[in-house]
């Protein structure tokens, strides 16, 4: 019984011109390996209509989950709740419940809900919204895309209230095996050890610390007691025991 | 005149499961919007092999070039040269230059040039070799793709050497103008500011710092008088000046 799959589009050329380092891609992909979700690809593309559709499509064709980050605010290059309407075939306009939700941020500032803040309020027919307490304007789930904000702190306060909807699988668990030699010299009884275990992720990354060449071995499987069990066999064939 | 476009692969499970957060793609964004060439897609993937062959090949029939990074090392899960061999339908071994190179590595060490760290010497037919000058084993480029190590400061010394070989556009330039007011009460002018500069990129990025809210509202060009211009058109449609 494999988990459920997942993709993520991140959405912005500020991402792609290298003006902002995107870091919601690494706090999904902690999310969702803790809720047994894989997440089997990412995507960053501009903010360009027929990108952002195409890579939509092709990502919710292939996997379970697809979450995007990006382009929800009030201004002319936040495109992504159009793309989605479009990328789906349905219509989109201002809803009642979003302006509602929408207007509770600025009822006791000197701010107003004008036009382009309508646009915030804007959702897919169809969308269920997804909450934001931080600064109101909702994210939306439609069909199988879950649609988040850019900034941080908001996307990921979507992302916990998202998760709290979907079925997760088994945590993949991992156990990492410190080795105080060079990748160059464990990797053939690494490949031995990987090919007698094929159930199991394998994966040796390479530290060099203080002049010490090593490599931390990370294994991964669902089940705890198999992991616990390969966890020895690893130490044991790498003379650690 | 167009600048030439770009694509990067991001290769690797420890990406994807959240372990390592990949910082290459940041590094490529800004090398390349410097060098005058527009990063257009970012991709990661898992380390399996028909995910790379088909990442890699929509990739590169799409952008003028495409960067890989990860999966170059010597142990089993380092799967990216052979990918690269099989995208291409070209032969890949051990090839003697390679190997010379590696050979230097060890010269004065207490390690060997052993079969596990041959592996790293396997170049497909018809590549030619990037330079590594931290750990030596190179990476290629063969076609219109770049590969290159996941290790950040290795990525970033061979991006350095590739981009001494790649023929740049004009660099975008970018200027940022600070508003300290919010993005929903900038968004109408700032959408009449868009609409009457269709050939400029305008981006509007929102904060909140010590309760101040505000954006930083980016427009890009490749030419400085152009963009000194719509600076200053920007900053009396937002009411600076």
């Amino acid at each position: 019984m494999s988990n459920p799959t997942a993709a993520m589009l991140v959405i912005g050329d500020e991402i792609l011109s290298g003006r902002t380092r995107d870091i919601n891609a690494n706090v999904l992909a902690l999310a969702l390996t803790e809720h047994g979700i894989d997440l089997e690809e990412v995507r960053f593309v501009p903010d360009v209509e027929a990108r952002i559709i195409d890579g939509l499509n092709q990502l919710r064709m292939q996997f379970d989950h697809v979450f995007t980050s990006g382009g929800i605010g009030p201004t002319h290059d936040d495109i992504t709740a159009d793309c989605i309407a479009r990328a789906f075939g349905v219509g989109i306009d201002v809803r009642e419940d979003a302006r509602a939700i929408l207007a509770t941020n600025y009822a006791n500032t000197d701010m107003d809900l004008n036009a382009a803040r309508l646009r915030m309020a804007r959702i897919p027919d169809g969308a269920t919204l997804i909450d934001n307490p931080i600064s109101k304007a909702p994210g939306f789930t439609l069909g199988n895309v879950h649609v988040m904000a850019g900034v941080p702190k908001i996307f990921a306060v979507m992302l916990d209230g998202v998760l709290t909807t979907l079925k997760g699988g088994q945590p993949l668990l991992s156990v990492t095996v410190r080795v105080e030699r060079p990748e160059g010299e464990v990797a053939v009884p690494l490949r031995v050890f990987a090919d007698a275990n094929p159930d199991l992720s394998v994966g040796s990354y390479p530290f060099n610390v203080d002049g010490v060449l090593g490599c931390n071995l990370v294994i991964r499987h669902q089940d705890a007691g198999v992991l616990a069990r390969a966890e020895a066999a690893l130490r044991t064939a790498m003379g650690l025991d």
